[in-house]
């Protein structure tokens, strides 16, 4: 029997974050990332979701190693998790390893990764699997693609791109090298479908850098502060370049921030002018100052909302102030940065968000780019990946337009396998790869029950009805009726006196009272009054 | 002494939604709009938001009247409410009043309404003012917008508009009765402010007609469902008219478009061909369907969002249909957006989006079309009004730019008086003007205080500890641990055990155990344990 290849996507499809791909021949596994995702807002409580790891874990001695292609958290956030149950090598090039390490450290488990730091160009061997790097554009340096030559072919994972022509730092993406790793032609590609619904080409962040450094020359008289995001550092590349241009110094407020711009310039990825970075508290004139700040997102206890609430230590909102938030809007985020955006303007910032300006552009490549992608490598199949459903498809139907067949193109979900001998491809059954998530330290403990619960608890609140019964299941006293959420506790008493008197009348008839019947007529009698539904516990106490 | 002008927003001020703007000379007041406000995600529970009706209910006797711009719910939802408390005439197009009237007549207050149909162009005099109106372009037939004369000076109310030159039905703003009903130039301004962070101006709606048309040639084979917004009424006639060149009947599904479509048709707002309009069972081949629907907006409940997770009746979606998301997604909807958009495409459909297509403009004209409502008014003071804080401010300094003193320009928040004379203008002590919660049938009982507690148990749920004392405060048998939203109840005995074992030694160390020990001593210990902070409640019951 012919060995197979089987490639089974356990995080990242049908959904933005959590990126993670299995590829198997004969005994043999390695790992394509290994991401966190952030909680979608009806997600109650939870910090984090990370994809299900049981599939590897069962498998680790297969595992040949897990190879990353860039150090954002939706591709590199879950080894710490991972970690705690495997241990293998990780390999990835200078800045995704000194993220890694950071994290591991953080979380006590790095003597559990042997790190392995590659060229961006290199080419290493992990059992049956030869994986050679290509150099990709996006917003960390140090990104790559992946050509995965296996037995019964070449798969390409494209990880996270974008075709920009004058990119931050001129890293372009090395389609001329992706094509020299595939003289065989490809068999399967993998490829990002992040931007499938946005038609043409993603603007390039020379445009960012252009409108950043119009809005200093005319931000002349006072303080700048800029919002980005701590991860973006080809553009915290930019702003420093423009700070040294306009003679402002740069002072820097956020861990994430410091700690990434740190690491970032220890390795070489960043070039920081001597003396431009000062203390945040060091006393500059304010048109010689630029504060870059982490809280894009409009994030609760971020430096730049601190500073919104006037909560921020060293940094107090002025008139005179420039605010740029360079930096996209989360989908799920829109409520927080407006409510953020409101109150930086309300201290008298002249505040200049993407609708004003050009201040933000996209990692991801757009349609035109993927379809560039697609008639670059000319897959026998394709497997798009990083995207919601919707993405997915459209990158499916953008392949279909340009001539693939669509038996050639799959539409996989998390923890489907796709499987082929190189001649012809099928799926198969599923392994389990579903959201697993972190509230605080309990780790896979809280799922869909726990959420259906919350969900209702914050809708209407609840309400427990202790109830002293004696050896006759005669009432023995008032009802105790405990509430929260629901109506306010003082304010209502009439409502919830009306509650005691129905459990009350319950009693008086006589009949025997059990803690479904008390359960069921206080539903009733509350969706009467008020048309709510709390959770409704009754606690029947013998005394 | 004279006499003074005084305007009171009660609403629409640092938010979008809630319009509401009393007008006060001596003891004359007359009230524009009368709206609700759709809750931020944060308002756990809330099924609308109020102004605060209390300045106008004490003050009733004062009442002229209440003066209608347009038929949409943020300028007219807020009556059924307002009109249990007052009674009063209202005044307004005759889309508007129909679509009070079916309102008011739900909310059986209809008694307490003398409606006033008026004409686009009319003029009426309600005590001291003098109110004429003049027809603006928005996203609904029959909207106004209102120069209201008092005896100080003329005030303009903008209402909701946009400058579109080529709308839907030829219905343009007309700036030439606006300047011809103010020849002796105007004291205040309140204009609309909505769209202050859009340069330009707003695409007109001949674009989303264009495309709608190239969009139905191209689905030549297969059904087409459109999804809008019910209140979109100039959206829905070109539908219907495109509907007709295209040889498509149309069914209407989802309940408050075909109330509007009926009361519209009737008022002669919607030009419907005879024979269009079809049911939805009625049997149409696939390429001769149109079917409008409601949900664009991904509401739970809605028609399309129904048609998505395959519960709608008489709609199942398939392969062929082309399925047209025709209106914008308000903040903070975006994620139910993006889940029904992909559920639809792994139905098979062919969905198509405001990011993939112009299938939807705005109703509210952009920065370029304020300034040109500016500089047709040119008014001594300015009062942005609608819009967010941000809004407000971008007003603001639009009119500074192109030269109206920047203390003539007055950014208000809800609540706050602008008074003049005529000749100067100032703020007065502010009247109550908060948000008021609908929940259910609850109207003003939940507050801050509740919405607290729903926000605390939708991330971490809650525990109620029954602890049975006898007489001598000595632990009587062993303490239950009621919990929900915390830890699966199940899954987590170890914890709540651990937790039971807590209280107990507590009592064992032999102080005195209050309720309030208890409570600090088991949110340390969850917290210690789970870095999670439920609401604890304990319950002592004495046996």
């Amino acid at each position: 029997m012919t060995k197979k290849l089987r490639i089974i996507p356990l995080g990242g499809l049908g959904e933005i974050g959590k990126n993670m791909t299995v590829l198997e021949y004969g005994r043999n596994m390695i790992v394509v990332d290994c991401g966190v995702m952030f909680p979608e807002s009806d997600m109650y409580g939870i910090d984090l979701v990370l994809p299900q790891f049981d599939y590897l874990v069962e498998n680790q001695d297969q595992l040949r190693g897990i190879v990353l292609t860039h150090g954002h958290m939706d591709h590199i956030g879950g080894l710490p998790y991972l970690l705690r149950q495997v241990k293998t090598s990780i390999y990835g090039t200078a800045l995704t390893i000194g993220m890694v390490k950071r994290q591991l450290e953080e979380g006590k488990v790095i003597q559990q990764a042997n790190l392995q730091v590659v060229q961006d160009k290199a080419a290493f061997q992990l059992g049956p699997f030869k994986i050679s790097l290509f150099p990709v554009a996006h917003s960390i340096p140090g990104a790559v693609g992946l050509v995965i030559d296996t037995p019964v072919g070449a798969v390409v994972h494209t990880g996270d791109y974008k075709l920009d022509e004058t990119p931050s730092g001129g890293r372009t993406t090395d389609l001329k090298r992706l094509r020299q790793l595939t003289p065989n032609g490809v068999l399967a590609l993998l490829a990002d479908s992040t931007n499938a619904d946005r038609p043409g080409r993603t603007q390039t962040e020379q445009v960012v850098s252009d409108e950043l450094d119009r809005l200093f020359a005319e931000a002349r008289h006072g303080r700048i502060i800029i919002a980005t995001f701590a991860s973006l550092l080809a553009r915290l590349q930019e702003i420093m370049t423009l700070a040294k241009k306009h003679g402002r110094k740069v002072a820097l407020t956020g861990r994430s921030l410091q700690e990434n711009v740190a690491l970032a310039r220890e390795l070489g990825y960043l070039k920081i002018p001597d003396r431009l970075l000062v203390d945040i508290d060091a006393r500059i004139p304010d048109d010689k100052l630029l504060i870059l700040s982490t809280g894009s997102q409009g994030e609760p206890r971020s430096a730049l909302n601190r500073m919104a609430q006037g909560e921020h230590r060293q940094v107090q909102v002025k008139r005179g102030d420039t605010i740029i938030i360079s930096g996209g809007t989360i989908p799920g985020n829109e409520e927080e940065v407006g409510r953020m955006l409101n109150k930086l303007f309300e201290r008298g910032a002249n505040v200049i968000y993407g609708k004003l300006a050009d201040v933000h552009v996209s990692g991801h490549g757009s349609r035109d780019e993927m379809q560039i992608m697609l008639e670059t490598v000319q897959p026998r199949y394709l497997i798009p990946v990083h995207g919601e459903t919707r993405h997915l498809h459209l990158h499916a139907r953008l392949a279909e337009s340009v001539g693939m067949a669509a038996d050639n193109v799959f539409l996989l979900k998390n923890g489907t396998p796709w499987v082929t001998d190189g001649e012809t491809a099928r799926l198969d059954k599923p392994v389990a790869a579903c959201d697993v998530f972190v509230d605080g330290r309990l780790v896979g403990e809280v799922g869909a029950l726990v959420m259906q619960d919350r969900q209702r608890l914050s809708q209407d609140g609840f309400i427990v009805a202790v109830i002293r019964v004696n050896a006759k299941n005669r009432l023995a006293g008032e009802p105790e009726i405990i509430s929260r959420g629901f109506v306010p506790v003082n304010g209502s008493s009439d409502l919830l006196q009306a509650a005691s008197k129905e459990i009350k009348q319950q009693f008086n008839r006589g009949k025997h009272v059990a803690h479904d019947s008390i359960r069921d007529m206080l539903q009733n009698f509350f969706y009467r009054e008020t048309l709510s539904r709390p959770v409704i516990l009754p606690s029947i106490v013998r005394v």
